[in-house]
């Protein structure tokens, strides 16, 4: 087991109804909010109602700003700022999921800076303090309700680049699995496979002694997919919604990574998908995986041998360790056809021909990954297993 | 799954030399730390060396209170309480384990109150504030390092009572395995059922669709009795001894209880034994668990029969669902033996003719438990199931 931190300080109000714990968490302690969400969503179904009343019996003074998009963009980011300078806004609420939660958080970091915001995810700006954000989730996905991390995206550069530390965690994360029911059949599975990434990205490694957060993992990926096969039959179902919702704060709040060296190179792979053809993340995670997973399980044929039996139940006896490690991840894979998520560029609709365009932007800034460390060559590789 | 809010803002700075973390983490933020711990066993070991030279080095005035002894004295508190007020003391740091810290929470808790500190403990006064607390974890066993409890014993009244409030979490904890390891066996083993203990009043719970924390208990209780065997043969085993400090902290963080009813009926009935015979915390759960699982397991045979086949292997098949609960409370009992604990009143040393009197002791403030709800004649019951 290695040395580390760990530091999760967001409070989450999880279940039925628990909206109602919003008054509480502003009042008396924030008086200027900026309410920052997406498309628009929230203003068809309750959520957009139920949060102004709430922050109405507060008694605080609410300024919106809207339309934040998959892949959030900075040009958004840099509006947020603006306005939360302008009106004095001592709390960031995201309402939505990961892209907007991230594009709060990003906010709440340039409005304490007087440097551009994006020189903080160029590593040109060290953070130091930011405005406390607070979450309504909608999407069970990123874990950004409870993560230190922000994702934006800079589309003049095609550049998807993130920012981490402590002071971005949340404040309080308000959870209702209801409000993730009438999320589309495709925006469920994009979300599942992202809660999943999380926990793999921390899974494989080459840490050795990890017992507890090997076993605390497995635990939560069986979860995730048990529960997703019952979503596939039953979307309304509020206790399968409810443990793929805590499961995506699980996998992303750092638990599952205390102690091990995490790896981040299929992110960091997918990452280009997006800034380059707008894939939306769970996504390109769908499809790089399982290629990743190709590439690099030989590096470690442990972890994949651990991650066929204890998860999908493939046997060990009479087999090679080889065979079991491609054997549990052929069963991923059928699981991602199951739950209706491309597997393939091709079947993603994305291009085919653009391996080193790809791979040079993911490279961009050195090469990436810990079970085993992803140059340029390798990117091309695994891109070309993701055909 | 219930409702529920978590909240675990503890600063964690885990690992080998962790303690090098202790001067940033109270530099500048704290001026006048009371330092309190126990027998003086920090003095005999590196540990109250590597923290004075941290506290010296971030510059702050150190006041110092040890004596702490297991089930900590209401009597040091209050001495606590008056030293924290007559030096403005602005944190409590406890080098020691869930005694030391337990009590150290109820100096923070009485020093920022008029009232005297039993009342908040009779539950005249309700908690707002307290001063900060923050620990170095000498012993893995209450968890109490992130937890929101103190228990401390009134020796005058002869009761042993619970405080429980989110502010009383600590804001820091510096946990390194190695401090662990000059712990006496019967410590070490006295904490592995403690941390037990703080799992199983979570897991054994009627409330239904729990699958993730279900599954995390299932991970954390596996790793702590294969950690447990571990030790058992090679006491100065780091990894061991890691694991097993995590698993202190995550069984009793709040994470496992995350949506479920838990019970505290084996706590109850166990700090009876410590008011009336100053008996240990560790000792008095090996006791009473399985006593307590031997009476009400039929109230709950899915969990009792999930506890048999997840934990300990007990085949389901061509047995009785009766039979395979009660082989999973065999085993955990053999555990119990392996690890040269006490499994009865008799073998603790704890009498076996004063069943009704700590009966009455234990439902004083009413009935309890949530499995199964135990009144006075039920803790007659189990008191003589655990003879």
């Amino acid at each position: 087991m290695k040395n580390f931190s760990f530091y999760s300080p967001t409070m989450i109000k999880f279940g039925r109804g628990s909206i109602i714990n919003l008054q509480k968490l502003v009042e008396g302690r924030y008086k200027r909010v900026l309410l920052h969400y997406g498309g628009g969503s929230i203003k068809k179904n309750v959520i957009y109602k139920q949060t102004m009343e709430q922050l109405n019996t507060a008694g605080v003074q609410v300024f919106e700003l809207g339309g934040v998009k998959p892949n959030p963009a900075l040009s958004r980011v840099r509006e947020g700022v603006r306005l939360a300078k302008e009106n004095n806004i001592d709390l960031v609420l995201a309402v939505g999921g990961g892209s907007v939660i991230d594009s709060a958080k990003a906010i709440a970091l340039g409005a304490m800076s007087d440097s551009d915001i994006w020189d903080f995810f160029l590593g040109k700006e060290s953070v130091e303090k930011a405005l406390p954000v607070g979450v309504v989730l909608t999407i069970p996905a990123t874990g950004s309700e409870a993560s230190m991390g922000s994702v934006v995206t800079n589309y003049d550069e095609r550049q998807k680049l993130a920012v981490n530390h402590d002071i971005l965690r949340p404040v309080f994360a308000i959870m209702d699995p209801e409000y993730s029911m009438t999320l589309p059949k495709e925006q469920t599975f994009s979300g599942v496979m992202d809660i999943l990434s999380h926990i793999f990205e921390r899974y494989f490694t080459n840490t050795e002694n990890v017992e507890l957060t090997d076993r605390l993992s497995e635990a939560t990926i069986k979860t995730v997919i048990n529960n997703a096969y019952i979503l596939l039959k039953n979307p309304d179902d509020y206790n399968a919604r409810a443990e793929i919702m805590l499961a995506g704060t699980i996998a992303h709040n750092g638990i599952l990574g205390m102690g091990r060296e995490d790896d981040w190179a299929s992110h960091q792979l997918g990452h280009q998908l997006s800034a380059l053809y707008g894939a939306t993340h769970g996504e390109t995670l769908g499809v790089i995986f399982p290629a990743w997973m190709k590439y690099v399980y030989r590096e470690n044929l442990d972890i994949f041998n651990k991650f066929a039996v204890n998860i999908f139940g493939v046997s060990a006896f009479g087999n090679t360790r080889e065979h079991v490690a491609l054997e549990g991840i052929r069963r991923f894979e059928e699981f991602l056809k199951k739950i209706g998520l491309p597997r393939t560029l091709t079947e993603a609709g994305l291009p085919t021909n653009e391996f080193e365009r790809m791979a040079d932007l993911a490279v961009s800034m050195g090469s990436f990954g810990a079970l085993k460390t992803i140059d340029r060559e390798d990117a091309i590789n695994i891109y070309k297993l993701a055909e």
